[in-house]
């Protein structure tokens, strides 16, 4: 199998993903986004600096929009099991020869910030400030009804490293996408919470964010969210979808913010808890595994991503994708 | 308004688009596509004619299949609401010079044969055979769940001509695309039964007929059916969608049958019952008139269609429509 | 067959059901209810009087909510189809000993005020202001997202007479429920428009309005008011449902507005157009012709309703329903 | 607070509630509902017992239907993580005083036969057969197209016993109704996967199984399920919904099987894997924490169980629960 066997004991406890702080650079147009369009609820604004959760999170933040002269992606944050977990993770990361620092992080208790090896940032805390329920406050519902924050997805230089690097630390393989011609792993996806996936890594110029994806209630909010965007203004906002993934069998729509992240609006993947789940092999020419209905992505979808603060870029290796697209 | 005036009391009293006969080239093929996939029942089979039904309809047939060496649309069906309907129609088509017949038709009375002044193949009855209701037998729902046959959509190499022949008999348009530049109207949409439309025209080569539309109870009973397609070996078969048009703002998906027959999955569309509703005008400019939400009609949608049998095809003297398709 | 044959050539064309006019001792209550509550757009307020339409409406108001010291109906409004048919209205009424008037109304043409036999103010119009379409403002959308008004239903101290009545002036029987011992009609519902029905009587003392109903996308919206008049003080006027009629085969949710009025949430009847339709019977025994899946109703479902204005209420001769509830 | 605080460090690692083995008196009655009318997949069938998996599922069965001269519940099956895990179960409960075998069962490998205090009869194993994937097989989707097993539900005689006891074996608390009178947890629902429960306690004479629960995409497989089972024989079999539990927040329905093994359906609950989630709490007295849309459920709901096989029954101490229902 071209892709490593889960570690079932992995040196510290990854509960799950839990936020992304992007750089944007018209607050006011990103929170006209994200709050009034897609329904995320604000939990704080102050001095250029806006927190964001969806509905059933009882944490702070899944998203922090900061105020900025180009956008970026600051750092993909991960809650631990566990206080020890933090100090295991500092010592390993240290030990990879990696960045480690403790920083102070509002509503975060303390966290620990690193770089995976592509230079990704990083942060891991156990304890954020919780919140009351407002899962049945329906009154608040608006936009997709944004359940919670599902997944990052990332494109990288070099896949198969970052697969190796990211089960080394817990995550477990669910699906991924093979090249057949030079026996290389193009994609992979990998949980640690339950679903398809936390993270996922296409092949690509990297290290880059593809998308950020919420879990949402039901197709039919996906097509609430179509004719909300497609007559409010956000037409050309609306890059892909929707449609069904071959791979992870979600239901999915991709919309870009107003800087050009791009958010997967997402629902229907399956449970992965099982240790000896077996991950799903898609062969890369196969085109049902990006869309089981035929229909192709556009370009943009293929090629553009968000740069993440202080990494640096570098081009794969691979050859360019086969795009089938317009 | 380029649009005529909808005539309050026509010549004689057309209730709804009834039926659809299609020439197909192999039955059983026909049949996996249309009863085991798309869900519509069996009536009647026998000799190489199939009769089908859609489960809310008490008539005997929405759509009948016959065996041919190649595919082509026989003949559109309508019901009239008396039986005098039938003598004013059978006398007002023979005044405008058009052909007039009286023919046999299984499950049918008394029904009138004709063609529009374009040449398309109609039929006219009052009564045809009424079969028990199936509504609430849900053990027999199936595919795409489809409860009636909603409207017919045509190729009209004249589309002012069209609407104005049809205008005539009673359809009253409810929608229209106008290509500024010239002032001619580039397609309508217009309506006996209540609904957005019970036949419409868009500009192109013609007669032919684009598509036979059905209606379903709602967007995930299409979403299902892209499923079954798309790994029942139909993916090929999958045109354009799932989408929301701008125009009469229905959620739709097409599909092709085996003989390339296309088929439109609908539903979401409003009431038009008004005498005095508004047709709502859109330019030729605006792409969201055929996807609200933006994403292009492959090229095959804007140049495929079925011809019908006995008439003769022409090009239309409009320019080509700036097709923005992949 | 206990029904009347429908008149397939009535003393004048009555298109739809058009509005509801109630008399409300609260309108800021009302207001926070139908607008705030349900989803429906205000099209005007001023002294005392609330007009409302729902999002697919043209017309400018389906429910009319004037402020008054008592609950209760003022009128059922229905549109005709052209201005002959109003004078042929007025004569057929006055030719029936029932009162006939014509009575200024705001936004409205020339309106033809009467009673049917047993006392239910009806008011007649060809011409209701139109306003611009919003069914794709989806800005506008909330609540239950009403996109029609769909039918009055009335608790009638004979039912076979009222059947009668709305018989003759063009309303068609699809559905009814039979007293197998007695050989009376206990409840009809009748159409216009090509659904189930505009109208419907059900056996009890009368003249009541039992409900008004409203249209809406599918049941999911059904379920997202349920979720949010739950958890916004709206628990007790939660009445019944859902459910689905085993008659009309409708989806449906009942609630009560501030001061009882009962409001029926509705999707998925069917199409009723062929004027050879064949009534459905059920037999009054049959607890599924009320609620398909067998949960029966609470017992103010049955013996509550709106007083209409003017109107002089006596008891039905048969005997009691077999109420089978809490 | 009234229910304990999570063990991080549980003696050994329970992944998820894996099956459950009934006890049915007619194989082919049982097979009709499971499998025609509910959707579940065969996986074996052989000498009397049939063996059942849901879509999603890649272990080799979720239920084992075995025929037997009486209903009941034979056992009720748990996977834990890793083979360590298995001897540190035994090891467990053996110091607990509890019935500790390893047993010899189709499909699984090492299985370890136990009991909890109170009687219920339980099994671990770490490594079940798995099967092909079949979720994107979508042509074997049927009836309510069940993705997966969800929950256990027990009548427990003290409820704060059983909450202690698998708290104590890692199960974490996420919600749970308070007798604000005597100060005693009424019912309580607890996890291991990462959802609302695996396993939930309720007062009543026990121990017996008040149902086991099935995953479904959305409230509309439920609505279509309703519709199947009131027009194909079941309508008796319909015990309660649809609706929204107040705890839990999830739509459900309750379906009896042909013995009454009460089985609900079951989609749209929360994420839980945070370790530090708070419970949320209900009062007792607070109808909208079973349905949080008013309706009360029937009294067969709230008084009939499955008995598990070798279990002794005992009284609860608490008073009978105040029970709001037809």
């Amino acid at each position: 199998m071209p892709v490593p066997a889960p570690i079932l004991y992995p040196p510290f406890n990854i509960v799950r993903l839990s936020h992304v702080e992007y750089r944007v650079t018209d607050l006011a147009a990103s929170r006209a986004f994200y709050v009034d369009t897609l329904g995320l609820q604000v939990t704080d604004e102050a001095d250029g600096v806006l927190y964001l959760r969806a509905m059933e999170e009882r944490g702070h933040h899944c998203i922090v929009l900061v105020e900025a002269e180009a956008p970026s992606v600051a750092v993909l944050g991960f809650k631990l099991f566990d206080e020890p977990d933090l100090d295991k993770a500092a010592d390993w990361f240290a030990a990879q020869g990696l960045p480690v620092a403790w920083v102070e992080r509002p509503y975060q208790a303390r966290t620990l910030r690193t770089r995976d090896p592509s230079g990704i940032p990083l942060e891991f805390y156990v304890t954020m400030d919780r919140l009351p329920p407002i899962h049945q406050t329906f009154k608040l519902y608006n936009g997709v009804k944004p359940l919670r924050i599902d997944h990052f997805n990332m494109f990288s230089a070099d896949v198969d490293a970052s697969i190796a690097f990211y089960n080394a630390i817990g995550f477990r393989v669910t699906e991924y996408t093979e090249d057949a011609e030079s026996g290389r792993v193009w994609a992979g996806w990998m949980h640690r919470k339950g679903g398809v996936h936390d993270v996922a890594f296409t092949n690509g110029r990297g290290p880059r964010l593809h998308h950020t994806a919420f879990w949402v209630p039901t197709p039919l909010n996906i097509i609430d969210l179509l004719d909300l965007m497609s007559t409010t203004g956000y037409l050309a906002n609306i890059e892909r979808g929707p449609g069904r993934h071959g791979i992870s069998n979600a239901f999915f729509l991709y919309v870009r913010d107003p800087d050009g992240h791009r958010i997967e609006i997402y629902c229907s993947d399956y449970q992965t808890v099982d240790p000896d789940l077996e991950p799903i092999r898609w062969d890369l020419k196969d085109p049902q595994r990006q869309t089981l209905w035929g229909a192709p992505a556009p370009r943009s979808w293929f090629e553009e991503g968000s740069v993440f603060d202080g990494a640096t870029m570098v081009d794969s290796a691979l050859k360019a994708q086969p795009i089938i697209a317009p």
